[in-house]
């Protein structure tokens, strides 16, 4: 359990992490990684290169991330008030060295402007392990990925040259600016003003908050993506623009552009949440004029991603950890005399039904929204780079309607899963000693930031679902009819397919309800919607769980892995998905029991 | 939002709290008080008075034990190894100094020993309001009641005439020493040891951890009630004996048990978690040889009450604190056109229906959890003073059955409580300027202490159950189709009435096929118990919120508390009951898909 007194030395915290490669290929190849891998863009990234290259930046996350990850907790950052300098701990910046020097964090982009060409299932196995092992660290190249994403849909050809590079090697980082102290889900609001300049350049002016990584010392360069108002801009959302605003311009001299302060946070005390203050800062405009919320919804689309795998990464990071405290702590005897462990004086935990009951709530919900990030991985390379228009339209629409799912119903899970492990590992769960306090802490914020998980709702309900007449939403149900269909008629994998079956026509009855309501009463629908959320969430494991029940029905010869799939997937049948009982009866509750109170009456 | 950099002060923290003083006299009056005030042991104490100290208490607390929240988890404890001191924050040993002064730390215990013989409706009340306001302080004097209830149920006269004054009055603290290092649950692993003394003391030799404010500053002398074994004690539970250790004899002297170390922990900060050993430590035995557990059990069923009170405390304060930042934050606009401020550029946050749904899942489980805490408040009163035996019997079932449902469901419920609290604050619930998350941090350990939340659903459904041929479960369902069947004859309060019999129908049902369940195969019985006791909390509440709606219906003229009352119930039981659905399913789903997991399958 550790010293109990005296400071604390990094020693004493019970790291536990096996990187989960088998998973992430298991999930990868059952859904559709055979279409990437056949695509020519990925003629070099066959499953066996997927794997390896896994494997590889496991053990970098595992050797190099981890054991810093409590380090960050405890030290947190420095801030120099007169400078405006943010210091990271001690080993931070040889960590992004050895990061930078490994690769990993060009991996996924374009091999024209220095990147490695690999399929999103590469970088998206990379951001759970890199975010598993060091939530806190992994977010300075994660928003790295979003400006980059940026400039390579609406930069110039000359911006993609002068900043991709640097950005894509990890010589420079990259943050979005987005919030003001007056705006955060509302960014209609936004003051930053922008004033053209004759040389074609801006100086911008004003406050942004909430910048991750908006100052640090890790690298020799941070270029900020920043929101602001042209002189002559409209009012509201429709009259913001995109500038890329860096701390040194290209003559190396300091841009009027400066950390104003950080914020003390619950968790990820190593990732600095600035205040940064602009006062005539030089600026280059990204895309047209006005229309700069284009450049952020790309930002801001591969963010929800990654925040919906934060959920993933810690929720398995804490599963393990509390799966390791079980295999050791000694408590009571089970109640099942054949489970008594007679050469000691008590039982591992892990004989206790309930023990079980958290743990598998972990592994099943854990694994299943794995398989959904894996899925999306291959969806987003489909939808990018197929041949067929008609391919890539089916899969674009899917990565739409799955985004805000993965972003609101991954995190919201994996919270509770964390929760549910440190339950499992009872008082040793709530020291230090055991860092599921912090992995707690630490996926708090993913609930909120990118969008909190009820704004996913409304994107959902309010965007998702009409658009092109609900398009969207048939391409989804009509992959889970269309596999249910297959397995019905040829009789087979009757214990998942009926339940999938019956999930999928409830929440297509959910759905066209919603719908009518939403039409003629939008507040009703956004009263349903964060729960509606949920069930499409629950729904969309079940669709998971039955193609990788299936899937790994026809491997069991080929070891116990392919054989615990098939009971996690039956512990997901019977104890997650009868959760859609109650969502179904509250989305049907109205808006009513909410909006019957007057203000005064909270 | 205060100031982000450099050190924090605590004129920072937006401290948002108003004692809940009308709706816990609210809840007492539709709960028993009246049989309460009309036993002679009460004379003293009609509502009105109660009303009076609850104000008092509340007053206190708030302004002494408040604005020392934030500095006890900021600036948290030191320790010094060599003599094994605990020096609390600056402020906290002037605050005990007072808290003693104020008389509140005896309020409920008897006048005999300097006590002020109050009704539980009191104490619990304070409870309420110390934990709510400052958790970590209110350890301390929680602890001491325990200790003297152990002491009135156990201890000889002598042992009450030298021991309890001084702990009622708070000049000592108390502590409970149970745990050791091999076992937190499983108290039958015990070894530390008591070897019998010729002048009939004893000395005690081992380690304790998680003893709770074992060692501070804050008072003169601490009495440690410690389980041990004697040198002729039989193994297991049936082996362990209760002891008095203080830290100074009553010559002055030393006594040989001494702090440790202090735990490192997630939240209270300002509660030493200590590691206490003894060597060779003088102690007193209450109660018989062997039978220490019973002393133990009285001090951990008033100990579970207090704890199942902190998840009411907590979610009260965190509710208030998300209320008042969402009133003041703006941002979009109302999907309702009638709502829109047409004066500002956004509408406040409590337009949109699902800041409102996160606030009002707090008030209406909150609110009902107070009715029960005080409906049990009563009810111990009754069970221990009360002239009719039968009466005393019902009461005394009422609290046996009741104790684990407040302690698991409402610290369950609490945490969940704050979390939504914290999701409807956005980003600035994640930093430390708002101060939920400390609350969420603070609560998180209440699910684990006293017993964790499956222990409890062990306790109910393992003995409170089939305790007495079901008594206890009996007592319970009459009281709720009673209630029931009076307002169905006459017609009136079908909206509350119809679905609470419903839910007490369905946990009939429930309750019958577990206990047949549980005699063919206790595994079983196990693998469904935390559900099941959610199940029986959710349908507690169901019967609490029928009462209080009926009592306010009549007192609608009376004021705005009784008509948002009815509003809050119209919520529970259209956004909150609605759960029992999924839980039945679960609890049907038996042990076999927990159970079909090799160990080395997790």
């Amino acid at each position: 359990m550790g010293e109990r007194c005296g400071p604390r030395t990094e020693s004493t915290v019970m790291q536990v992490y096996k990187a989960p490669i088998q998973d992430m290929r298991f999930a990868a190849e059952t859904f559709d990684y055979d279409v990437v891998a056949a695509m020519k863009q990925f003629a070099d990234f066959d499953i066996e290169t997927v794997h390896a290259l896994l494997e590889e930046a496991g053990k970098f996350c595992t050797k190099e991330m981890l054991p810093l990850n409590p380090v960050g907790d405890r030290v947190g950052l420095k801030f120099d008030p007169e400078s405006g300098d943010v210091t990271l701990p001690d080993g931070f910046k040889k960590l992004y060295q050895d990061y930078v020097a490994s690769g990993l964090g060009g991996i996924g982009h374009p091999v024209q402007y220095g990147g490695g060409g690999a399929p999103h299932a590469v970088s998206i196995g990379l951001s759970e392990l890199a975010t598993g092992t060091n939530k806190s660290f992994s977010m300075c190249p994660g928003l790295n990925h979003g400006l980059i994403s940026a400039l390579l849909h609406h930069g110039t050809d000359d911006q993609k040259k002068i900043w991709l590079p640097k950005l894509i090697s990890g010589e420079w980082t990259g943050t979005m600016c987005l919030t003001e102290p007056q705006c955060g889900t509302d960014l209609g609001l936004i003051t930053t003003r922008a004033i053209p300049q004759d040389d074609g350049s801006f100086t911008l002016t004003g406050t942004k908050i909430w910048i991750t990584f908006g100052e640090h010392d890790l690298a020799s360069n941070i270029v900020h993506l920043v929101l602001a108002r042209l002189p002559d801009a409209p009012e509201g959302i429709k009259g913001i623009s995109a500038f890329i605003v860096p701390k040194f311009n290209l003559d190396g001299s300091r841009n009027g552009i400066k950390c104003g302060g950080l914020e003390h946070k619950m968790g990820i005390h190593a990732s600095p949440t600035c205040v940064m203050n602009m006062e005539d800062a030089t600026g280059y405009m990204v895309g047209t004029p006005h229309k700069g919320m284009r450049s952020m919804f790309v930002m801001m689309n591969a963010a929800r991603l990654h925040v919906g795998i934060e959920g993933i990464a810690l929720g398995e990071i804490a599963y393990q950890t509390a799966v390791a405290f079980s295999r050791d702590r000694r408590q009571g005897r089970s109640l099942n005399p054949e489970r008594n462990d007679n050469g000691a004086k008590a039982d591992n935990i892990l004989v206790h039904p309930d023990v079980r009951r958290l743990l598998l709530n972990g592994k099943a919900t854990t694994e299943g929204l794995r398989g959904l990030a894996f899925w999306l991985a291959n969806l987003i390379d489909i939808s990018e780079k197929h041949d067929d228009p008609a391919v890539r339209e089916e899969a674009d629409d899917l990565v739409a309607i799955l985004t805000p799912i993965i972003k609101a119903y991954g995190t919201e899970r994996g919270f509770a899963n964390i929760n549910d492990a440190l339950q499992a590992t009872g008082g040793a769960g709530y020291t230090t000693d055991w860092p599921i306090e912090q992995y707690l802490r630490d996926s708090r914020i993913a609930l909120i930031y990118e969008g909190t998980n009820h704004i996913q709702a409304l994107d959902l309900v309010g965007r998702k679902l009409p658009r092109a007449g609900g398009r969207l939403y048939k391409a989804f149900s009509k992959r889970v009819h269309k596999f249910c269909k297959a397995h019905e008629d040829a009789g087979t994998h009757a214990e998942f397919i009926a339940p999938t079956r019956k999930a999928i026509n409830t929440l297509n009855e959910v759905t066209m309800a919603l719908g009518m309501k939403g039409m003629a009463d939008p507040e009703s629908a956004a009263a349903a919607a964060s729960n509606y959320l949920t069930l499409f969430g629950i729904t969309t494991l079940a669709y998971i769980w039955a193609m990788e029940a299936v899937a790994a029905a026809d491997r069991q010869d080929e070891g116990r892995f392919f054989r615990t799939k098939l009971k996690t997937a039956r512990y997901f049948f019977e104890y997650i998905l009868p959760e859609t009982d109650s969502l179904v009866r509250l989305i049907n509750a109205g808006k009513d029991p909410l909006m019957a109170f007057d203000d005064e009456e909270f």
